[in-house]
């Protein structure tokens, strides 16, 4: 779809990395649709994940007793947050819809791209009571989580050891996306890249292509507890 | 319980913060006990949250290609990671009850800590396939997750738009602890502490220390999808 705006968010050490690869063939595949595709490489960029009161510049609110939520809600207000912090949301206000993509840890998404959700998505710019869920301040935005497991997709399967691979994504996709309005496209998820055979790995490369060619046509999901724990 | 070693993984930028007194209430409670009480205050420390290369010392397994889950096993078991992880790691294994201090932010913990357990819980030292799950590593251990919420405690109930504060849970105590062969406590909550009264806040302090004083005796729940999605 031509002249749709498309931030990859993505953390990954290795260019080399399978989702090195993922990243990559998101950005042709989707440039050669005519979207305008952006990058924020948050290991390249050596984002800064922790949430501290260098994230405001000048003065605070309350200056007594150091409220995070409350001093970038103020700051974002004056146009005081960080310069770093402005950047990101900047791209998130031009995109239509925002891809992670990351190997999973523990369960969700690595510290960085956690640092990424913590200090970009403050009150005021993605949500502001009671402007959250379906009427959040990044609604008709479109969101995907897209990412590599260690486990084998039998070890996320409902009644495995792992549980339903559903159950993790209710922070990541209700708490977080959901919660600013974005709506949530199905994850696009790729089980034990590492354990599988070179042409597997390939069939995965592909596959990720080939969603991609057709991405703007999906519905998003529904995103409830139904979707997740039933 | 005189003589057991204690935890506390604490991550709040401001020692004045209810985030604050929980910590320094559960120093105070169970050093009265004879415990031993550890804190690592993650903001105070700076502690590096993004796993990078920095975390092994020499030459890598293989440069090639960074692998940071390869590399920090390898590096493990050459006694190579870096000088914060290994003392991060000698406070886990003296310690018989890990207790993580924090505000919820976006339905998890914050990057910081996230980072700790990115960066901690290498293979090898807190799992090595296929000592996971109940024959994790760290199994004889006790761990609780003790937060404040932003929302109230009827936000997070079963049918209401948060969802049921255990769906949540369920990363952080099974697929973290759980999978490292730490029993859970129940954690503690105290749901949005920012909007109650003064003399709200001072009950829920107390409850804390109540709590504290018969903690040794608790028995871990039953960390299995029943105990978060039923």
């Amino acid at each position: 779809m031509a002249g749709r705006k498309v931030l990859i968010v993505y953390a990954h050490q290795e260019p080399r990395s399978f989702n090195g690869s993922l990243k990559r063939i998101a950005v042709e595949e989707l440039s050669k649709q005519g979207c305008s595709v952006t990058v924020s490489d948050l290991y390249a960029m050596q984002f800064e994940p922790r949430a501290t009161r260098n994230d405001v510049v000048g003065c605070l609110h309350n200056s007594e007793e150091f409220n995070y939520g409350l001093e970038t809600w103020e700051a974002y207000k004056r146009g005081d947050l960080s310069n770093d912090v402005i950047e990101e949301q900047k791209k998130v206000e031009e995109a239509d819809l925002l891809i992670f993509q990351f190997p999973l840890y523990w369960f969700s998404m690595p510290a960085i791209m956690k640092g990424w959700m913590d200090r970009v998505l403050v009150q005021g710019f993605a949500h502001e009571f009671p402007n959250c869920y379906d009427s959040g301040l990044l609604k008709n935005k479109l969101a995907m989580f897209s990412f590599t497991t260690g486990g084998s997709e039998e070890m996320y399967a409902k009644g495995s050891i792992n549980g339903d691979i559903r159950y993790l994504l209710w922070p990541m996709q209700h708490g977080i996306m959901h919660f600013c309005g974005v709506k949530v496209l199905a994850p696009h998820i790729c089980f034990a890249p590492e354990y599988v055979s070179e042409e597997k790995r390939k069939e995965m490369l592909i596959a990720w292509a080939q969603r991609l060619k057709t991405l703007w046509k999906e519905e998003p999901i529904n995103c409830s507890p139904e979707w997740y724990f039933q």
